[in-house]
């Protein structure tokens, strides 16, 4: 199994290939302390997210859907953004919107509707906003 | 059992019974996606909170018990309007304070007693505010 | 304002109004140290459910739709007694389980309407159970 | 759009796509009311989950993060055999556990991989088991 | 037991040890209601938190460990702030970041780590921010 | 810092000390996956549950006060046998309940009071249990 060293590279490629130029440093973690960072790009970049056996769309609509149930509105337009960056369409993330629905309830819906009509809007991804036609 | 034509007249009455002029279109589901805006009005308002056996107070006072549990902030402020709209009185709204504080946490009461205090501001409710004399 | 022995006779009066002999001591609450079931009484049943303003089975049904909004099953099972020895109908009760479904998701739907069965089955309460005709 | 016959149908053929042989009759829902059995197979199955845009398995998984997150273990075991029974992998569900424990923490871990574990040794599929080598 | 009226002057004293001048009346509490405001003293501060049998620090810590989980990030200030108020070091407060991230997730990690590199910030605690060298 | 070989003993040390012989292999996440089994021990255990800067008395309450609030009824009895092992008291649990009702609400309460009630029924820690006297 990997050392550390090459898990914080493996963790760093993940991020990069997800986010690259839209990721801005210093993130949070480290203001808040290097060893929390490198914990961060690690564990969760280079341990778990870089590992085979699952697409990094897959991956990434998963988490949408986490952080969706979670209500977590900031990380959410992260991975909005996150997914949209490794192929996901437009058409997928409101397949996922209409799922959260039923399974964490419709104000759950309601947040990641707003969060991925911001995020298309960002993106110049064009919206329906027709109203109901 | 209703068709969908009606299911959606079904549930944009509900909607103007409750909001009326407050709501403002479009919202964020017709901005995303036609569809989604019909399967919020149809399923949502026209196929549950229409249904008979429960007053619309009631129901609105549920839905502020459960989004005030989910720490659904924007929405919580959507039915603590709804429910005064249907009736609710001040000190209805009040008791579900105090009541959310022994089961969802004084946190969770927190967050209604602040969207309370703001929406009675708003709809120039008196609040007792003289402090704890 | 009532000082606590009078809270604590207070809680005991409404434990005592929803539950009657329903009621099984010693609670886990006495049994685990007598001044948390002190608090529970004084507080929840005392100080906050006593209070005039709301009528009990509107209290119980919120406490319904917090519980299933937090998964706390056993609890709930409880209130769903609770609701229905303070006048809840079986309709009001099936209403509530179609209105978490919109607003805490299909699980926590799931999980009131089989614990709503189960406790109409105890109380005698006859399920519809024919089937989809 | 679709009325509500053939939602119903839509629904049903969703189901029995999803889970065939393996689900029993009469489910909770319709045991405590019909008109609830047919809300969750138009609404859920019907009106979600046969929609195009995302396929079955991808569906499957993101319910089964979802639950995760939310902690409800039996609707979990239900969808931990639907993602399998749509050709989900041992691989992939395994990934899901690890990216559990990332996004809802390592409690909502132990449950799928708890959950996981069971579900592969009803159906046969190989486990590690054999301890840390 | 005490009687209300030093459980009120027991929360107010608690209150006062904790927040002292940062305290700013009146609360949203308050403002809405004179009795919600005696409940929150004399039932949180006066009744509970002041309880011999746990030290100060660590009451404000298992706070700031369940407002992480519940994603309350408003109080979740309130109380990184007492628990420094009542000697929690900086060091303390990142293992509890840390920990969070195992127990309740990365995103809930992420909501704690941002409200205290504010709080740090805001109070002159030096943050090691240097990136990770 | 550590490569992986050392977080997994330090891990497995952290282990020992907090459950010695109470804990049964293997564990439901071996049996899934070796690979899982090295995840949790290295990551949970020995990269963040190790750490100096905080005392694993308190780490211990800490994942108490998250796992209640989270609602994982099985993780917490895990946890406060482990927080009894490593020298909690009796009456430091009881506060932790207390404070729980305040801060995640009564059915977080209740289920911490339950699980603390069976934990020192089995470790024969003297319950009150004798009643509000």
């Amino acid at each position: 199994m990997a050392d550390e060293t090459s898990l914080y590279e493996l963790g760093m490629a993940h991020h990069q290939e997800v986010w690259g130029a839209q990721y801005k440093r210093p993130s949070v973690y480290e203001q808040l302390d290097p060893d929390l960072y490198r914990f961060v790009i690690e564990t969760a970049h280079g341990r778990v997210l870089s590992r085979p056996g699952l697409d990094l769309k897959t991956r990434e609509l998963l988490i949408v859907a986490t952080l969706t149930t979670l209500g977590r509105e900031r990380e959410l337009r992260t991975h909005v953004n996150g997914a949209l960056n490794v192929g996901a369409t437009r058409e997928e993330i409101v397949e996922v919107v209409f799922q959260m629905g039923i399974y964490a309830g419709f104000p759950a819906m309601r947040m990641l509707a707003g969060v991925a009509a911001e995020v298309f809007g960002e993106r110049g991804i064009e919206l329906h906003g027709a109203g109901d036609q």
